[in-house]
């Protein structure tokens, strides 16, 4: 075995049962939902688990405070500090917030204005930075060192890959029949716990992930066989502009993923209007990009029952009313 | 008892538990969401009836289906016809199909293209009226004079409150414990129903409705003692746009409701938001006043655990992006 794989940390479902019971106090086990409408529309069967409806809007919490609350009790009082397009910023705020502790979060100035507000709502101080100029990773590095808090990855660490893995960990509890995992890839944080459960609990199952066409750096790393970074993705998916696979999700879901598949920005407001109109819940464009990849006939054929992630339901009203 | 007390065809609490059998197989059980930011914003403990879930996005089903199904079987195969804004024409629809029978509806040129649209798939024929100059139940009277089609009236028939009541039988099993029970009046057939359930299992309930300002036909009529028609209503709550209440529904109205608060279109507007963006549901106008009325302080002080009745979710993506 080469040294880089006895390296790297491996996340077992163990881990993810772990994580399922250090956060249930303050994640929701969200509910499953099924469409006729829906199906008939797209030709498979599909299961919705409704992140959109998470404490926070979205999964992250679920990766958020598995990581804020396996912080060493000495470091808490310090705080944490996290970057964020907004999804994770929030859900770290919310799980500083449940420990009494400081939390700092790095956010870019273009991100939905709902995102920002509903973190400093959470009692965070938000530090603006410019996405296509500045280097987030740098700056909430250089306010750790400076203020001693613990950075919170969005993706790239064991501890956020176990929380994440518990959306799965429900799916399959309540749907154990699935032929097929499809869920968003943007760090790939979500996707590896999701494919890490899924894979244990349903050695059989076929994960698909999908990616914007604009922000396709996993889709393009998974055809070259290594990490390819992309310049700063510019889509109405605003979770996924990741521009690079994280070190450690990456070969995670080079093992389990099958295929990855890229939907327009068109196709995914369509989603979302979809999803708003027929099932009548608010999905971010982020969130529906596997509605959409369904929708749209980018899913590999015939899956037939699929469990489908909506990851997120934080949009700005006005970014929806021009859908 | 006066003559007309006893020619009253009373609705009991064992005629609803009766529609909820004879429904069971079209309307779903719907979920009742709870959110603490509302809770926060409106100072109340609300529990959402999410009708807007419900099979053909609203309640109509429910009274519709009850309706449809206890027409004598020498009547069925001359089919239905109604008149409607849109909700109970597509669950008539809906009801009618599931029967296999012809149904004809008879609905406003100016009613929601996705209500007019969702009728129209479920393969029922639409006669379009004009609202403002037009009679629409004379016009379905002559279709039913006609054809020998069995005329599905939209609210003002024991069969249709008994099944809308069922709605609020499913809230009170799952949330015993309620003070106060909120939902939309139109023709009032969804509030008799629920209000002679919610008086039944729980007699010391507190009964709120609520209308639009600009269709305040109940409230008028509540305040006078006696049926007030208005001139046709033009609120963006279309379903709530009946211009008197019934024969029928009044008299449980007046015996069971305590008061009938009226919101304002940009009250509804912006309830629909709120519920849209922060609990991630889309609820339609008329579906939305009940939320409204708890948000802008509209309802008695100190109501506590409050059943809100959210009655439809069909709404034109259009109309929403303008609000």
């Amino acid at each position: 075995m080469p040294a880089t794989e006895t390296m790297r940390p491996e996340v077992t479902l163990d881990d993810i049962r772990k994580a399922a019971v250090r956060i249930e106090n303050i994640a929701k086990r969200t509910p499953v939902m099924h469409s006729r409408g829906f199906d008939a529309e797209a030709q498979i069967t599909a299961f919705f688990k409704c992140e959109n409806f998470q404490t926070g809007g979205a999964f992250k919490i679920r990766g958020a405070s598995n990581f804020v609350f396996s912080i060493p009790k000495e470091d808490l009082a310090k705080g944490v500090v996290a970057f964020s397009s907004g999804n994770h910023a929030q859900a770290v705020a919310i799980a500083a917030r449940a420990l009494g502790i400081p939390a700092t979060l790095v956010m870019p100035v273009d991100a939905p204005r709902s995102k920002l507000e509903a973190t400093r709502a959470q009692g965070a101080k938000i530090v603006e930075y410019d996405r296509f100029r500045e280097d987030r990773a740098a700056i909430g590095a250089r306010i750790a060192a400076e203020t001693g808090a613990t950075l919170v990855p969005p993706f790239d660490h064991p501890w956020i890959i176990a929380g994440q893995g518990t959306a799965a960990l429900e799916l399959l509890e309540e749907v154990p029949d699935l032929d097929a995992l499809v869920a968003p890839i943007g760090g790939g944080g979500l996707m590896s716990g999701c494919s890490i459960a899924a894979k244990h609990l349903r050695p059989g199952i076929r994960v698909i992930g999908v990616e914007p066409e604009k922000g396709n750096d996993v889709f393009l790393s998974m055809e070259a066989g290594s990490r390819i970074e992309i310049p700063p993705p510019d889509t109405v998916a605003d979770g996924l502009r990741t521009p690079v696979p994280g070190i450690i999700t990456f070969p995670i879901l080079q093992r389990n993923v099958e295929r990855v598949v890229l939907v327009s920005d068109d196709e995914i407001r369509a989603a979302v209007k979809f999803l708003l109109t027929r099932l009548k819940i608010l999905v971010e464009p982020s969130g529906a990009v596997g509605a959409a990849a369904a929708l749209f006939g980018k899913l590999p054929a015939g899956l037939g029952r699929v469990g489908i992630v909506l990851s997120g339901g934080n949009v700005d009203f006005e970014l929806l009313a021009g859908f």
